[in-house]
């Protein structure tokens, strides 16, 4: 029994690994300080719970429709749509177990084996998976670190026009680094994938951890609408990470095509838990916003320590759960040439526990910098700072 | 944008469509009796209520592990070895979101492109959906229609091996006809598939479901083991279809990859729905019980008064939801040639809603006979009776 030739192009969320790693370390009695994965520590708000309670007791325990409950698919358009400043309908929404399942969908629906397919790297290492896995041409693009932040590399992005790419991944904003783009920079993207007569799906997992103002997506910019597809999750806003909901939002024609998949691979997502993200989006702003006022203040504590450590240069993310250092000197300091053994020592010794660069796509050619990914939603601030305590002095006892 | 040529060998559910279909006429005010869909209309066990609820208060709402909560890994395991005589471990166990995954998810890991795969016909529809999806060749093999019941075609089995396969899904209690082999017809093909280096799926989804007696399983019988998945399912022995719980269950070689595809899926399934599943699989026998003893009282109520019914011939099947009466005769006298007009206009004359056997795979070269198929899960046995005599009143008025 052999394996299939084509799980060789299948890549892996190699986070997962170092989680596994500090879990095996905290059964040996060490305490682990856990700023590795992209999970909450809080609680779903109360309403989802009862609304989840309420629909088992109800007996939405049975199947229900492939795309998803009408109700949920309605109150979905209606949302992102308001969210978004733009219209959508019942039959714009793919209800998913989840916001992953739209990246292998979409790609399966719609990438022709060979198809150029630009993403974001570092990004979120399931892009470039799904695209290899699909016999795509997996085209990198990265961020310039600027005084301001992290911005889209767009020589790279052109570049990858210029070779034939016909699709392009967006994560604004960005799981690993934590960049956020300008208008200037949504609107040159637009241009571009208009020009050139592209489709964009636009992960929006932190499109609603924005911290302060209104978040912007590109698929209000005209002409876009009918070229992007939203990859809408509940993970985020309403901590519910681990009870997989999700949707695919955008041109009908695309979502007929993922309607077909959820067919064939899932029937359809777990009921009653459809009934308890519709009770998540009518339930009052107070509960949502706990959680992000919690996240900002986890975010202002983590990043204000960082940039105090001699050798350490953070930007403060607008958005999501993620700092990303810049460790160079750092790292030249303490006398390590590579992230993953400098990660795995200050594990061993302190128990702090973070993925870097490495684990959000191959590095790109031109890479100098090292640089590291720190979560801070699965922390609690009185946590973070003992961590990050002795990272500290861990530092000043390693400095060559 | 174009969508990827891949779609076009991508099949479906066409079985969704009638409960659409009937869907769209219980909104006329039309009153349905639905035998189309293998949906349970009965209630969950409490204690896996129970046991989700508490999971839920309990914080088990943020990711676990890709292949599942080793709690209820460990237990599948022991359950699902002790039930079939053999040993399994928790590496040999991938939880997945419902039994269905299991099927694109052994084809993408261990089918090579071209590879032939025996399948049941009729049978399950997605197995030949996604054996084409992933460029394999979908060869059928059917049953043979005995006075005992429905045995297995190996002639088409031979000749399907002879032609190269290499796979093969066995759907062992089937639907949609509710064939159950005998224990020399496993042995049968057991020989086969180790004197041909093959590898079989075993679609445990109605294993649970037997009304008298044991269960047997293919994989116990001696050199099985190492060559047989089992596709496991919570769906149908625990009324739990819409929860979407089940999973793959095999050698560690083919369990490792499938957990290298659901990191890539969907992260992991609802986390603490599985803890509902871990209560199922400790609950005191009697609740899962009393849901086989109702299905057995639907059975033989229907089986009864089909059989009494001139033109039709049904066997009384020994697991699962569904009977798959011969109706040539009825098609006959009643002037259809044809049993998806039949079908149509028996839905709309009399709210009865079946499915037909063209549901379940393309039809065979050799078919003669016509066949429906009528499940008895989501039906009580008041309204089925009630359905069943507008059936037959309908077949007075209309024999010609």
């Amino acid at each position: 029994m052999k394996i299939a030739k084509r799980m060789d192009l299948l890549g892996s969320e190699t986070a997962f690994a170092v989680s596994a790693e500090a879990a095996n370390l905290a059964a040996t009695g060490k305490r682990i300080f856990p700023f590795h994965l992209g999970d909450i520590n809080l609680s779903t708000p109360n309403s989802v719970i009862k609304a989840a309670n309420a629909a088992i007791e109800g007996g939405k325990t049975g199947y229900c429709p492939a795309p998803g409950i009408p109700e949920l698919r309605q109150a979905l358009a209606k949302d992102v749509g308001n969210a978004r400043g733009i219209e959508y309908d019942i039959d714009n929404v793919s209800v998913q177990p989840g916001g992953k399942p739209n990246i292998g969908k979409y790609i399966a629906a719609m990438m022709e084996k060979g198809d150029s397919v630009l993403y974001p790297n570092p990004g979120y290492p399931i892009y470039e998976s799904q695209i290899e896995f699909y016999k795509g041409v997996a085209v990198p693009y990265g961020y310039i670190n600027t005084p301001e932040g992290l911005e889209l590399d767009f020589d790279a992005i052109e570049k990858g026009i210029k070779s034939g790419a016909k699709h392009i991944f967006y994560n604004n904003y960005n799981n690993p680094t934590g960049a956020s783009s300008s208008d200037s920079e949504i609107e040159r993207l637009a241009e571009l994938v208009i020009k050139n007569n592209m489709f964009l799906i636009s992960d929006d997992a932190y499109f609603d951890t924005l911290y302060d103002g209104e978040p912007k997506s590109i698929a209000s910019y005209p002409g876009m609408y009918e070229r992007t597809l939203n990859m809408y999750t509940f993970s985020k806003k309403f901590a519910m990470t681990g009870w997989r909901l999700g949707a695919a939002i955008g041109p009908k024609k695309v979502i007929d095509q993922i309607n077909r998949l959820n067919v064939n691979m899932e029937s359809c997502t777990t009921h009653f838990v459809q009934y308890a993200g519709l009770a998540g989006l009518n339930a009052p702003k107070k509960e949502t916003q706990d959680i992000l006022d919690t996240l900002k203040r986890r975010r202002d504590a983590l990043v204000e320590i960082l940039n105090g450590i001699d050798g350490i240069e953070t930007h403060v993310p607008e958005a999501g759960f993620y700092v990303f250092p810049k460790i160079t000197k750092l790292l030249n300091t303490t006398g390590f040439d590579n992230v993953e053994k400098f990660r795995k020592v200050v594990l061993k010794d302190t128990g702090v526990s973070f993925c870097g660069r490495h684990h959000f796509g191959r590095p790109l050619e031109n890479e100098k910098d090292f640089y590291i990914r720190l979560a801070f939603s699965g922390i609690h601030v009185s946590d973070l700072k003992e961590g990050m305590e002795l990272f500290k002095d861990w530092i000043a006892s390693n400095i060559k």
